[in-house]
């Protein structure tokens, strides 16, 4: 099949390329470099099967060309701003990088009649629930970031164009992904952070918010797994592993995995790393678990290993 | 106070404007014309306390000039495309009159300190979801029209930004609303045809499909009730009659309305009047009634005191 990946230059997206054109399939890439590298694209130059768009989403003449022209089996949309922290102070970034991106790909689908689509969302949906596991069921869905705002903003277009169009559609809600060409989040930090000074860390927060990590590696199984499963309409699937990491065990697996001892932690105090921020978050899982699929690695294990990784330079 | 009416040349929107001005406030009306016209606002030209701007709302710039200028103490949002059939062939106008709108409007209230909201939502959001009562707490709420999607999507960015800034935001979700100056929906698309032919009637669907109607000086009644009661970020209410009316029985109304007997009834036929529309809807209406407001009339007699105040040239 011919695939199209919104926002491959991305950490995850590209990735997701590689999956793809592994399983043999022709892939086209668009992204704006808004967030994704060329680095993350530079082994991929020679390939045949892989080709590449320089186009900002938002233009939404400009990618009904590109439709036109390539004529795709399946969109996977993975562009969106990723950075939370850095869009509270400009949601307008959000406006257009996560919810007109979703609105031109499906507009896009509707005019050139693609009925296949992924879309990466995320926890961040469900805004801040504590005490409760989260699960696809649960209700009053309420973001307290942008983010997460145009992310749930774009599933309820997906609900609408899916339903209208006919398309099958397979809803990832993501926690927080970690492993090779990471390009924000605390353990990028927090390396470059002690690269620059190994003597203390300055930790955002009392060091105990506690979240799932999950490494890319199984995200992505997880999407080439889901794929092709028949769908009616929309399926949505909290992915992710039950384990979770708080933030000063993250800073120590980095000092041990650096070498690093009698680091000093410097906490800003308050129990969130900055206003937006879900400080605490578990996933009930049983919905992707009862489809058959489980992640291989724990959340610490996946920190290990994504620190092993970043430090080898594998990035 | 000063209150921003958005959409306020509409068909609830010039309503809205009538009673905070009867409440002594001051009121300023933004409208593009879109759907909302100038006769509704007609009556206001000499009124002392009222101002109006023809400005698109999707212009973020001039929008932020409009609050720089104005400072106003609340904003009233019922700007949007609020004719769900006419936009299944064209969903960028919910993206831009639905969604966008909203977006720059609680921009505008970001960047100007603005602190109060009340936002027009809709049953729309819930989606199809026959044989249960839909109350705030519904589970996965899958919009089928890309309006309802733009509101959801609406009521996300509201969350975010109600949380982040401080805002106390007031959310009603509309069930069918009626009464002067409507300008579409079953009571004024059939009163139009029959007045171009009385003897027959086209009826979409097979006039089973079954709502509550309300009218809107109870709607109204309701947004002055509740707009000043104190809220921490987002109050949502469904708000609506428990009863309901079916599309053959509105036509009965109708007809015996303009004195017209033994009309034929020509039902195009299927359970649903358009793609996109949801046949059947119930209400749970328990948190408002539990707040103490209840509707003064039943879904019959909003839609036959509609009839009469349409028929009666109070439009």
């Amino acid at each position: 099949m011919k695939a199209l990946v919104a926002g491959g230059a991305g950490f995850i997206g590209s990735h997701l390329i590689d999956a793809l054109l592994k399983e043999g399939n022709d892939v086209v890439c668009i992204d704006n470099f808004f967030i994704g590298t060329r680095d993350n694209l530079q082994h991929l130059q020679d390939h045949e099967r892989f080709s590449f768009y320089e186009q900002d989403l938002c233009h939404l003449d400009e990618l009904s060309t590109i439709f036109a022209k390539e004529k795709f089996d399946y969109v996977f949309h993975l562009a969106a701003n990723s950075d939370i922290q850095a869009s509270a102070a400009n949601p307008v970034v959000e406006y257009q990088n996560t919810y007109t991106t979703t609105f031109n790909l499906l507009e896009c689908m509707r005019r050139h009649q693609v009925k296949k689509l992924f879309f990466a969302s995320t926890s961040a949906v469900y805004g801040e629930k504590e005490g409760i596991s989260l699960s696809e069921d649960t209700t009053q869905l309420e973001p307290i970031s942008y983010y997460g705002a145009a992310k749930l903003g774009s599933e309820a277009l997906i609900s609408a164009f899916s339903y209208m169009n006919q398309f099958s559609t397979l809803v990832f809600r993501f926690p927080n992904v970690i492993g090779p060409r990471l390009t924000h989040g605390v353990i990028f930090d927090f390396i470059k952070k002690l690269k620059n000074n190994p003597t203390e860390l300055q930790i955002l927060g009392d060091g105990t918010q506690t979240k799932p990590y999950m490494h890319v590696s199984d995200l992505i199984n997880g999407i080439m797994h889901f794929k092709d499963q028949p769908s009616e309409n929309v399926v949505i699937y909290n992915i992710g592993v039950e384990s979770q990491t708080n933030v000063t065990r993250i800073a120590d697996i980095i000092c041990n995995g650096m070498g690093l001892s009698n680091v000093k932690y410097n906490y800003t105090g308050g129990s969130r790393g900055w206003k937006g921020d879900v400080p605490f978050f578990a996933y009930d899982l049983s919905k992707i678990h009862k489809a058959g699929w489980y992640a291989s690695m724990t959340s610490d294990e996946a920190v290990t290993r994504t620190v092993a990784e970043v430090l080898s330079c594998k990035q």
